[in-house]
Parts: C-alpha cells; sequence; structure tokens
C-alpha cells in the first residue's frame, strides 16, 4: 500500500481504537454499570472523547489527509483506499471547523438539558426545559454557521446523520408521503377496530427472551460474536465486527414489545456484523448512514416479523410457550393484533402506518426552530396542532407531547428523520428483494432467512460506510430514496388487514 | 492548591483514567466478551497501553514532578499532595527508564509464552514451554539491570510488586516461617486426617451464589458501588471507588469454593472501596502493594471465613439452604471440614497450612532463575525436589508441577511472595484487631461485622496507596512485617483442629 495512505491509516485506527473503547465504556454504564460509578465513568468517558478529538483535530491529521489524497488520486475513486480518504476529509475536517469553545460550551448544555429534561417530563412542565432547549437551539443554529455557505441551515446538521442529503430532499420525499398517509389512516379509522387484548395480558419474561433469541438465531445474528444484554432503552453497540451486542426489555404491559425490540436491533447488529473485514479500524466499518442502518432493523422488525408467512412458521411455536396467552387466538387473529394501528401520543410506542407522521412533525418543528420561523416558546402549541392534523388527536400534557423524547436534550437535532428515511428504504429494498428471491414468502414459511441475509450482506452490508446513503441504494435499486414503494407496502398491507375498499 | 502540583494532577489524572478504560477493556474481556471479540480488544487495548505509556514517559512528565517536588518540599511529607509527587516518581520514572525496545520485545515474548503455556500444560509437555520461559527469563534479567545498582537483581523485580521491599527482608522473612510451617505439617500428617467428603457432593449453583452474596453483603460489601459476575478465574476489578467489581466461580466438584472465592474477592473490593474519595484519579487510589492487598482478601476469607465464631452465626443458615448435604452435618464437623489439612500439588487448591510452602518454593526458584544459578531446562526437577522436600509429595507429572501456574507466562516475576506476605500480614493486623476489639469473635457470632470493616478502613484501607508496605504496618502495629502472629495462628487455630499436643 502506498506510504501516505499507510500512514494515515496508522493514525485512523489509532483514533478509531480509541472510540472503541469510549462505545464499551458507555455499553457498559447502560447494562452492567452500578450507581456508584457515574462520576469516574464521566471522567473516563471525557478523557478518552478529548484525546480522540485532539487526534482527529490535530493539523497533523489534515494533512496526512491531503498527502494520502494525492496517493488515492491515481487509484480507482471507488477503492477502500480512496474512500477512506473521502470519509476521513468529510468527517475530520468537518470536526475541526467547530471551534474548542463551542465544543465545552455544547457539552455543558447537553448535561444542564438532560437533567432538565428529565424533570420537565416528569412533571409535564415545558417551561422547566425551555431555557435549556432555547440555548441549544442557539448553538445549533451556531453550528451550521461553521459550515455556511449551505442551501438551508438545517443541512449541516442533517449532514451529520445522513451524508450528502439536503434538508430540500428530504422535505422533497416527505411531502409525497404526507397526504397517503394521512388517507390511509383516514381510511383505517372508518373500519372496525381490531382487538389486541390478549397482547395486554401477563406474559413470562425468561419465555419471550427465549423465543426472541430462537427467533434471530434463525435470522442469522451471530451469537460468537454478539450478546443480548437487558437495559432501560434498547440499543445495538458493536466493537467492531467482531463483537457486536443488542440489548432489549420488558415491559409487563406490552410483553410482545420485547420480542419485536429484539428483532429491530438483531437487524441493527446484523448490518454491524457484515462489514467487510478489510474496513476494519476506520471509519468504512461503520453504517452508510443512520436511515440505512435504520432499514435494516426496521426491516427485520417489520417487513420480516410482522409479516404473515414470518408467523405461519413461528406461531405454533410461540403459541407453544404461551398456550394459556396464545392457545385459543388463531393465526389471523394474532397477525391483525400486532398489525394493529391506531393514533397514539408516543413515537415509541406508533405502529407502521403512523410512525412517519411523528417524524414528519419533529422534521417541520426541527427546521422552523433552525430557521427561527418558531421560537421554542412557541413549541408546545405548534406540537400538538400538528398531532391534531396528523393524526387527529392532541396530547392530555406535554409529557406525552413536546417532552416524550430526550433527544433534544442530547443536542439531537437532526436525527429525527433518518427514522422515517429507514422505514421508506426498507421497503424499497424489499421490492429489490422480491426480484432477486421471488420466492422469499415460502422460506419464511419454511423458517428459512439466509438467503434474505446474505442478500443484504453483498448488497448493503459489506459495503459499510463506503457509499453514501442516496448512492448506495441508487446502486442497489437503481434509483435514490423514493417513498413510493413504503406507501405501496402500506396500502397492500394495510388494504388486507383493515378490509379497505 | 500550588499550581505546579495542579499542573501534575492534571496531567496524572488523565493517565488514570485511561488506564480506568483499559481496566474495563479487560474486565469485560473476561466477563462478557464474545470469543469474535478478541482481535479487535487487542488491538482496542493496546492503543491505549501505548497513549498511557507515552504520557508516562513523556519528558514533560518527567519534568512536571520535578517542578511539583519543589513545592511539596514546603508541606508535611505525609501530605496528599507530597505522596503523590514521590509515588508518581516512583511509579512514572521507573517506567520511563525502561526502553520502548524491551517493553515491544516482552510484549512479544510475553504473547508468544501465553500460548506456548496453555499448549505446554494441556500436554504436559514442560519443553513445549520452555523456549518461551528463557526469554522471559533473559528479559526480566534485562529488566532488572535498567535499574542498576541494586542489592539483588531480584530487587527491581519485587519493587514493582511491593514497593520499598528487598529480596533480603523477604528471605529474612521466609526463613522464620519455613522451618515452623515444616514441623507443623509433620504433627498434623501424623493425626488422623479429618473427613470431608460431604463438601464433595453436588451442591445447588444458584443456592451457593445467594448464600455468598448474603454474607458478603452483611460483612459490608456496598453493592451500590460494585456488582458480582462469573468468570474463568476469579477476580476484582476497581474503576474507581464508586465501581468496585467481583467475580466468582462455581466449581461442582468443590462447591463451597465458590462461597470462600466470593468472600476472598469481597475482601479485595472492600479494600478499593474504602479508598479516600481525595486519592481519586492518582496512583494513591490504589491498595499500597500486592501484599497488602492481599492481606485484606485473606482476612475475609480465612480469619473471619473459616473461623468457628463466624459459623456459628452462618452454619444454621447455610444448613436451611442445604438440607440434604448439611442436614446431618453439624457445625464442628463442618468446621473441620473446610479447615481440612492435605498437601496438594496445586498452589490455587491449598489450605491454610501448607499454602505458603508453595509460595516459598516458586520464590526460591524466581530467584535462583534470576541470579542464574538455575537453568529454565532444570526447572522440572528443582520444582519436583523442593515439593518433596516441603510437602512430602511429588508432582504426577509437570502439569500438577511447574506448569500450573499461569504467572511466568505473562512475565510475571516477582509477583508470587505478596500471596504469603499477605497471609502474614492478615494475622499481624488481627493482632491489633483482637487487642481493639476483643469481643470481635462475639460479634461475629451475631453476624456483626461493621466494627472489623470500620477498623480496616480507618487504619488501611483510607491511606490507598499513600504509606510503602512496611511503613503502612509498621505504623499499625509498632513493627515491620512479621511473621510470627501467623505462626502463632496457624499453631493456635490447627493444634485445635487436629487436637495437636
Amino acid at each position: 500500500m502506498p506510504e501516505k495512505i499507510e500512514q494515515l491509516k496508522v493514525r485512523i485506527n489509532e483514533v478509531m481504537d480509541i472510540y472503541n473503547a469510549i462505545a464499551l465504556l458507555s455499553w457498559d454504564q447502560q447494562v452492567n454499570m452500578p450507581a456508584g460509578g457515574e462520576e469516574d465513568r464521566g471522567y473516563t468517558t471525557s478523557t478518552l472523547e478529548r484525546l480522540a478529538h485532539q487526534k482527529i483535530t490535530d493539523p497533523e491529521m489534515e494533512a496526512s489527509i491531503d498527502a494520502a489524497a494525492k496517493e488515492t488520486s491515481r487509484l480507482d475513486p471507488d477503492s477502500d483506499e480512496a474512500r477512506l480518504v473521502k470519509i476521513a476529509r468529510r468527517e475530520y475536517v468537518k470536526k475541526a471547523r467547530v471551534p474548542a469553545r463551542w465544543v465545552v460550551e455544547f457539552a455543558q448544555a447537553t448535561t444542564n438539558a438532560q437533567s432538565a429534561w428529565i424533570e420537565a417530563r416528569a412533571t409535564s412542565n415545558f417551561n422547566h426545559f425551555r431555557p435549556s432547549l432555547e440555548k441549544i437551539v442557539d448553538l445549533k443554529r451556531e453550528y451550521a454557521s461553521f459550515f455556511a455557505p449551505y442551501d438551508h441551515i438545517y443541512d449541516p446538521l442533517l449532514d451529520d446523520f445522513e451524508p450528502g442529503m439536503k434538508t430540500a430532499d428530504v422535505q422533497a420525499i416527505f411531502n409525497q408521503v404526507r397526504p397517503e398517509q394521512v388517507k390511509l389512516l383516514k381510511a383505517i379509522s372508518q373500519q372496525p377496530q381490531i382487538d389486541d387484548s390478549f397482547l395486554h395480558i401477563p406474559y413470562d419474561e425468561k419465555a419471550e427472551w427465549d423465543f426472541g433469541v430462537d427467533v434471530i438465531t434463525r435470522f442469522g445474528y451471530d451469537w460468537n460474536r454478539g450478546r443480548q444484554d437487558k437495559s432501560v432503552h434498547p440499543f445495538t453497540q458493536g466493537f467492531g465486527t467482531g463483537d457486536v451486542r443488542i440489548t432489549t426489555r420488558f415491559d409487563p404491559e406490552r410483553a410482545v414489545s420485547l420480542l419485536f425490540s429484539t428483532m429491530h436491533e438483531s437487524g441493527h447488529a446484523m448490518y454491524d456484523q457484515g462489514f467487510d473485514k478489510r474496513l476494519a479500524r476506520t471509519p468504512l466499518s461503520n453504517g452508510a448512514s443512520m436511515a440505512i442502518h435504520e432499514s435494516q432493523s426496521r426491516m427485520w422488525e417489520n417487513l420480516v416479523g410482522r409479516s404473515l408467512s414470518f408467523w405461519k412458521f413461528f406461531y405454533p411455536k410461540i403459541q407453544a410457550r404461551f398456550p394459556q396467552q396464545l392457545g385459543n387466538v388463531d393465526l389471523n387473529t394474532f397477525y391483525r393484533a400486532i398489525n394493529k394501528v391506531e393514533p397514539s401520543f408516543l413515537r415509541v410506542e406508533a405502529d407502521e402506518a403512523t410512525y412517519n407522521m411523528h417524524i414528519m412533525l419533529r422534521l417541520e418543528i426541527e427546521i422552523a426552530l433552525m430557521e427561527g420561523s418558531l421560537e421554542v416558546k412557541d413549541l408546545p402549541e405548534a406540537w400538538n396542532a400538528r398531532m391534531q392534523e396528523y393524526l387527529g388527536i392532541t396530547p392530555p400534557n406535554d409529557a406525552q407531547g413536546v417532552l416524550q423524547d430526550v433527544h433534544w436534550s442530547w443536542g439531537l437535532v437532526g436525527y429525527f428523520p433518518t427514522y422515517a428515511l429507514g422505514n421508506l428504504v426498507s421497503a424499497q429494498l424489499w421490492e429489490a428483494i422480491l426480484k432477486d428471491i421471488p420466492d422469499i414468502n415460502d422460506q419464511f414459511e419454511r423458517g428459512e432467512f439466509h438467503n434474505l441475509l446474505s442478500w443484504l450482506g453483498q448488497k448493503v452490508h459489506i459495503h459499510g460506510a463506503k457509499f453514501e446513503p442516496q448512492e448506495l441504494i441508487q446502486k442497489i435499486t437503481g434509483s435514490k430514496i423514493d417513498p413510493q414503494p413504503y406507501l405501496r407496502y402500506l396500502e397492500n398491507k394495510y388494504g388486507g388487514i383493515y378490509h379497505l375498499k
């Protein structure tokens, strides 16, 4: 390998190793750490973050990228090396543009905002969170200014999660989705509602857990390179492709949510387990974007895990584990129950047909806040008005409204749209999959998932972050992110379930 | 705080934070990591170790220590600041004396030695390990040379684990111990042997675990600042005083060993939980030495956990958990069984009366190897000869002889004596405790251990590593490490159990 590229890789490997350690500190904090460990864990994590940041923003890093770029200009632009230089420039030079003063101020602001948000949500008092959020909005607007000129002030924020995507792209996509989903929800609301009461009776946690393990083992999640634990919020954390862990949680009120959470996280995890080994210890050993990542988790959770063919195989098995709860429930009743559509206040509880509405609402609000056309003080009102418009319901309080999500207190602005984009991408990939594996539903009915995982592995996983999301989807499906497949999927699925038309 | 001391502390805090992260990487590797994580974990750990080493051996570190030393020369030499400067000089300047070339060579040699040792032990073939051990011995001799002049070539090795202690000190101590323990063992061997067969029948793992948890909760192990997990080899790992974790293991052949292992590790852990918070994120937030650390674990395991007064309280409780196994066994029979003395091949299985003999054998061998008076090739013979001399038994093969311990393959030379010193110190402290808390056995019989923990906390734990081991023991007991209390303890305890004279 040419010398300057090799030198850059050594530098990058070191940074990635530090981030790997930070990832373990974070995983452990959420899964294992006793309460007493908080203070020292904070010191340890911030020291490592400072070290990584120093190395990334060191002028020698940029010089090393420039030197390597001269060498990669003679290589195939799609080679690992050329892509590594490209992504290193994008990620590291972006970080170097942010002044240290801002980083410190932002860290302080989000620390304060997190405790303010917890208190505000607990008492459903938005005013308690308002000053913190105002500070974060100001800082995020300033953050965008470091990357001027831009087409839209929201672009640099979105770019942190969806490299290369513009605000206008997302708006154009969502503008196609919104009226169609509103129409679908209206049609569903006019049909008799589904009875899912048998999902809301006590289920045994251990039996749920074991069933979930059986399912994702069949999916192809590799337990030699992973494990499952419990945490307050389910998440996936990888430490290289050889160790990608998932967590889940048990909610006695919504017992099967453990199962869908396990399937969801396994989708994230199988993506991370599938990156090409040659990309190890570089930023290419990563998902292409948050949306592409979410497309994988939503696919395994919903397109697979809430499909009739999946349950044709698994329903007798779950019935055998829960004879009291499901013994007298037939497959079709169960299938309809896990796909019940019902406008609800909380995004995390939303079904497939309403989920995107929650996201579009957030995107519009984030854009308005960044543009300055909406002030933080007017946020609850704006939130509730859109909830009424999109879902026909008004939150009884701010805890179930504008205060429900932790993201803004963490300073995450530009993240929410990736959830909806992930839904869209999952269906777009699905149409491509159906062309290549026409009998995939028959395979599911036999409990076979390896052809699906192998397809995803070759088309999506192996590339890691080599390609930007739009580029990757174009490569696979022949067009950029397109909402039509998802709309077709919803219409087809719920048309059947709710006997529409 | 004076400026230069403050600057040194910032530097030191950063190094300690990195070591804290390394400690978590190691804990996780032993407790949680799936097999597939090994390769990346290796990269992550060695990158952090390299970063810490760079910061320690940076000439600016030594300059910062010198600058701070000027300020501390005006302070009480026992102040935290003066002690910090002293220990930083000892630890960091020692590391700076070791050339980077040696560090790399040693890392390579121990990596090779570990796989060679595993293979050698599995096949009981010493020759398979011999070349690796020869390399390690050469490197350790060279390591000592970086600290010349010394009184004895073993001194710099010992000093890594027992700061300030000399080889001659340890030899003088062991020379007092050896003949007395040989005499005691001879006397015991002439008495009828104890029947402990009821300890070697199946016990339920979960019930053992729960009983161990009850015991150390009563000891005062703080679960808000710790947790217990399973690992192949039990160990304690702290990440600051707020998070000190222990592990244990279950061996179906030796069920109660889980309990004693839990008590042992809790002794280590309560030490680490007890360091003064003011010492946090410095090398003073550490045990005074390996021997002092071991004195704490051995005290809770043996002087407390194998005492009659302890079992007067706990025996009915363990009987209630294991009615089938212990229902017909009376307290005195149980007490004698858990204190059975029997020469055995493996150090880790040794009872209190034979344990030190295993250590003295290793110390003599290590010293001879370092002096050059014993060659690696002659090691098995030297080992077996001493086993026969001290314990009257000859290992049937090298796996149960010279190959039994992992330590040399890790490059640990100078570590073994700390195990025996820990035993001696535990009894020496015990005599001081009996003076201050004369009714301590009555307290144990009532299940009360807080006065013991509080005594240890104030006399030993709170100081962390501020004092060197000999200095600390002198402060507490009025004399340096003295083997007589341990010999008195053994004679008294086994005199009763084996009805000697």
